[in-house]
């Protein structure tokens, strides 16, 4: 079994406000590098930072009527990332990286840079972006639409993972005698020409220790899918029940085995939002608070940012509309969530708060045996290789489900209790690409 | 006294051949480290970490002619910064970021995290970039013209500093009773519009702990000094001798004062290249062998890239032609250098080995004692407030300038023994800025 761990505080969006959550509120960097080091303790495979470009503002039209409810930190992640990478030894750094707004040539050298300073364990996860408040951080009045980003997505991996190989293994002789430094016909022009970038290459920085860092990609539509079975390394998910986790890891594999790939090559991980009592009663009263403490505009502010529409054109007492086709954002994701909401007839206000609470991530609640239970359950029916965890909030007190999930999960012969090797790649059995032009 | 340390081998084209270089060649994550918490030992004011955005390809018009006779490893600066940050207490940590090739919005917030990372001790140099082939790994054909270049970096310092003012001070309230994160009204959009950038703000990450990271320029001509005077913190200088270090001097403090700064809020670093011996006659010995070292391709390639003029169009055994009118890149440093080179009738072969050995920076010869001695010249001869130490090569082993000479300079009372307080602001002695919307 895989395990990452989300190292970010507001998935629940009552967690905040919850007594045991940190206090910071801000970057928290002593907290995050705690967090670090016991998630390596327990060898998890990786951490793994989200993002977003912007702080949500079309909920109403306005930040206002979202940094009143929720935090809206964003640490960037390829810095912390870094800064991770230089006081852990083994656990996997996984960023977000926006394929829409960053450069290729200037991700690829930062990649290959956390991959050098870790020895092996950086991860990157490509994201399009979904808001026009963050197309607009960054010159545009909108966001690209829905194809577009794809398109460009794709072509922004290829560029990157072309800029990795342009450096050669190998190519740095530093033969002080002759004053030789490297060998030149080891680099290459990447010369790419492209509908989005035009890249010429080399990078300046060898290639990283993993040949390439491990690629995750995270979404559920069916577009999605298809681009995740051709190059996803790590693919990040969410599925709110069995079944369908089930179908989509069945799918995502016989796609994968379609395009010629080991199946066991793409290891799918659905997010969870984990809470963990001491026992069933604490994790029932914990759960019961943590829900309680949500309010209803901190989940239609972030339906609003991640759908790209703005919930607030609806009374929260009104019964939830179809809105299905206004979503320009995170589609696959939210055609789900609507459908399901106007199937169940529940109101604006309702579905708010419900999406609040884990975002649609499957949430076990129960004692660190009963949560281990859940999570054993679903990777035996093959619905997944592993979880990302989303904690319901960050903590400086012993986290449960580092300390009593993942030794249930050891004790049941499913989770490693030391690293195999010093590379990510190595953590998730997954084999280093050579590079194209060898 | 303030010293800097450039944490990059490559400035001494020999010194990548000198025995005592550290061996790899490559990003050398630990020995990086190693040197860091040594010149933090030292209580240096900072790390310094230069960049460029390609692997230069304008001598001869290919990257062969580059890589195989000097150092063309690029460690990203703000990953590496940030990794830097988290294994040190007390030491700055600066680098560079192009105005050309960055996004302001995520520029802002890298920076912004490696300040809350490092606890208020970054600082970012801000550069135009320089070469054709830096453009080429941007989707540009061909670089900025140099006034164009100028304009859209004064713009890119104002965007960013408007991102940091964007998240007030005390914007977090985490009233936890009433289920408020944070204060609107401390949240600006910044809403700017201006010939190369359009970026809405507000930032996604709190105000930098120094309100804003220590603002460094580097530069030489009158263009540079009219732009610095009104707003750089901390100026890198290439001055090769100390009465032009004197007259820079002087232009700049009396131009700060004409933009209503105090001159003490600015600080003239110019750059030096120390061959420190154990004596006198090892320090010789030391700095014949790396000149010995250095091959002229070396330099011919360096110089080609910083103007964007390839040098191989002259045969290396003809005169240096005058060639001023040619350059592109780094004017303001080049001419002089063309000039001073015409004028001693030197052969173009000779200009490029004779660049290869420092840079054109100030390269003091001699025992810990004498180097001490020649910096405190030109620091009481009112040259600079302190140096940016680009040392000829890295090493593993002890090294002589912060081992030796800054005990010299300590002794001497003008450099201190302990850090004044936690910021790179109490460092330098310079003041927190306050945001513009307060």
């Amino acid at each position: 079994m895989h395990l990452a761990l989300y190292l970010e505080a507001g998935t629940h969006q009552g967690g905040w406000r919850h007594p045991d959550s940190a206090a910071s509120g801000g970057v928290d960097w002593r907290l995050y590098k705690q967090i670090a080091r016991r998630a390596e303790a327990a060898c998890l495979d990786m951490l793994f930072v989200a993002d977003k470009l912007s702080i949500d503002d079309n909920y109403g039209g306005h930040f206002a009527n979202t940094v009143k409810y929720r935090p809206v930190v964003r640490p960037e992640p390829l810095t912390l990332l870094a800064a991770l990478a230089a006081v852990t030894d083994r656990i996997g750094v996984g960023g977000t990286v926006s394929s829409s707004y960053s450069a290729p040539y200037t991700a690829a050298r930062m990649l290959a840079n956390i991959d050098h300073i870790s020895g092996g364990r950086a991860a990157w996860n490509v994201v399009t972006s979904v808001s026009d408040g963050e197309a607009r951080n960054f010159g545009r009045a909108q966001h690209y639409a829905h194809g577009e980003r794809y398109q460009r997505a794709n072509e922004f991996i290829e560029v990157v993972q072309k800029l990795w190989d342009s450096w050669g293994d190998g190519a740095l002789i530093k033969d002080v005698q002759n004053g030789l430094y490297a060998d030149p016909s080891r680099f290459h022009y990447v010369d790419h020409h492209g509908a989005n970038f035009d890249v010429r290459g080399p990078i300046n920085i060898p290639r990283p220790p993993q040949g390439q860092p491990v690629l995750i990609q995270a979404g559920v539509s069916e577009a999605f899918i298809d681009l995740a079975a051709q190059n996803a390394e790590v693919v990040f998910v969410v599925q709110a029940t069995l079944e369908r986790a089930q179908d989509f890891y069945r799918l995502i594999k016989t796609k994968a085995k379609a395009f010629g790939r080991d199946p066991a090559s793409i290891k799918v991980l659905p997010g969870i939002v984990p809470v963990v009592g001491r026992d069933e009663r604490d994790a029932q009263e914990k759960d019961a608070l943590l829900k309680a403490l949500i309010r209803p505009e901190a989940g239609l502010s972030f339906m609003s940012a991640s759908m790209n529409h703005d919930m607030a054109r609806y009374p929260q007492d009104a019964p939830m509309p179809d809105i299905s086709a206004q979503i320009t954002g995170s589609k696959g994701r939210f055609e789900y969530v609507i459908k399901q909401a106007v199937e169940r007839g529940l109101s604006v206000g309702q579905v708010g708060k419900g999406y609040a609470e884990s975002l649609s991530f499957f949430s076990p609640v129960g004692s660190p045996a009963q949560v281990a239970e859940q999570l054993l359950s679903w990777y035996r029916a093959q619905a997944c290789d592993g979880f990302v965890i989303l904690p319901p909030y960050l903590e400086e007190a012993d986290d449960l489900f580092l300390s009593q999930v993942v030794p249930c999960l050891q004790a049941a012969g499913v989770f490693r209790t030391a690293y195999p090797g010093s590379t990510l790649r190595d953590t998730l059995g997954l084999a280093r690409p050579a590079s194209r032009y060898d």
